[in-house]
């Protein structure tokens, strides 16, 4: 089983950024990104976007969470926070828990402004 | 036409992490690549890089650095420390001038790192 031809999340057409390698960034590319960067500056914040993003069927519970980490509850809904101002995630409340997922195109954006330029520019011969 | 089929980076032989849609990531890997990310979480920091990474010959002078920004010549060198500090780009003096390039391995890692889960982990049928 192979799960290569997954559809590609397209981020060229209707947000930036080219890949770095390719053009450079203007001011206000870098304006918009920083804040997505820094959110992940944080190695707790980094490791619950990765419980989130791993999760079976694409969303974790807020009870799912906690477990891994030695902090409050409140220390990790802070964390959440961040995330979710940032973009990156996305949540719901469905009784007694918010359930989180990652938003796709965000991390595929932040993917390819890392990646090759052959990630978004290069064209089959 | 489709760019799917083009040779994907592999940086999972010899470096963590394995997309974070994949698998959560670990305590140890979480504190080995925040810094990586704060490092890009400033908008200077990012077009520095992105002027860097894009510049013909895949090297830039930091005579060509200084010129976009209305920023001091040691603002911008405090920068370009940071991202090498971060080991986002290596440097080398030729006589009067410092050079600097981007280290390909660690924006693959981080772009990897945030890209969809085929990018390492699926096999061919």
């Amino acid at each position: 089983m192979s799960n290569q031809l997954l559809p590609v999340v397209d981020v060229s057409a209707d947000a930036c950024c080219a890949p770095l390698v390719s053009q450079p960034l203007n001011e206000a590319e870098t304006m918009e990104l920083a804040p997505l960067f820094k959110a992940l500056a944080d190695p707790v914040r980094l490791r619950l976007l990765s419980l989130i993003a791993s999760h079976e069927g694409g969303e974790a519970c807020v009870c799912d969470l906690t477990v891994p980490f030695d902090l409050t509850a409140p220390t990790i809904s802070h964390h959440l926070k961040v995330l979710k101002q940032a973009g990156l995630i996305e949540s719901e409340r469905r009784g007694t828990w918010v359930y989180y997922w990652i938003n796709p195109e965000v991390l595929a954006r932040m993917s390819a402004l890392l990646g090759p330029a052959t990630a978004l520019t290069g064209s089959p011969a």
